[in-house]
């Protein structure tokens, strides 16, 4: 069977929030130098084969007045969206049921690394230990509140943080690797 | 007046937790290596002049079978030890009432620069904004649940990460400072 990797790419508040109390990301602007440099993405999208996001990130995508930003496969996670009725419907293919199964639709289109996103679509893949890297990158903020990168877990996870990087004397990015030699 | 520091130095999950769902830290050990390097531990020691800790933090430690493991003074929040009755009794100085209060005591003995230990009292450090810098040992581990060391916050807060350590590649340990310029 061909290796698959499933991988995370995303921004926290320090107290580990990936979108503030009114859902709002503005404080993702804090040092908006941070805008101005080079954080890994282009990099880290190269490393992958197509994306699969849940409906609220779409949704959130969908808010914004822009171009449509991908130019790798974009899979959105949902089982009430209707593939018809939506803004960049040509862009984005709706799946819909178990884990195991949109990764085998996925697979089978021959993409076999994966940019996983959404906070509850990554929640679910780590609930079933389907995450293999995550690259973290840390705005020095504390939000008090918010919706929460992570949650309840049936068990620990062990990863290594394999690489750290520090951006404008002010920002860390920290790269993780999940470790299940144990 | 003189200048005065709250400082932080805690290791936490990767999801934030100082302590697992069962009040455990035994994964701390998850990379039992990290005990044989310098974290830092001592030259952060010797920038302050004495901690402050939470009654939980200090009953933990009580039951540790271990010398008295500080050099610098100790005190301990709480509005329900009773000085005379505490093992330890002779090492520590019970204080209780409002931060100010507290703070304005601690300082009125000489000590300027309080190392603030145990998720309670951090917490209500951060909630007044009183923190100035704070060490965070990120353990590459999900835990899924315990207790947090953030909590709610009337308003957002936000720091620098002045300095980022990557330790045996595989945990990182950042240092954040308050940035109160705006």
């Amino acid at each position: 069977m061909k290796k698959t990797t499933n991988k995370v790419f995303i921004a926290t508040s320090l107290d580990g929030y990936i979108a503030d109390q009114n859902g709002s990301i503005a404080w993702l602007d804090t040092i908006p130098e941070i805008n101005t440099i080079d954080t890994g993405y282009n990099s880290f999208t190269e490393s992958i084969d197509a994306l699969l996001m849940g409906k609220s990130t779409f949704e959130t995508l969908c808010g914004f007045d822009i171009e449509w930003p991908y130019t790798k496969p974009v899979f959105v996670l949902s089982n009430t969206l209707k593939q018809g009725d939506l803004k960049f419907g040509d862009k984005v293919k709706v799946v819909s049921g178990t884990i195991a199964k949109v990764l085998a639709l996925i697979h089978a289109k021959g993409h076999h690394h994966l940019y996983i996103d959404g906070g509850q679509v990554i929640q679910s893949f780590l609930k079933e230990d389907l995450i293999d890297e995550m690259i973290i990158t840390v705005i020095p903020i504390l939000l008090g509140g918010g919706t929460a990168l992570f949650s309840s877990l049936d068990k620990p996870m062990e990863f290594e943080c394999t690489k750290t990087i520090h951006f404008l004397e002010a920002i860390v990015q920290n790269h993780y690797k999940r470790s299940r030699k144990k």
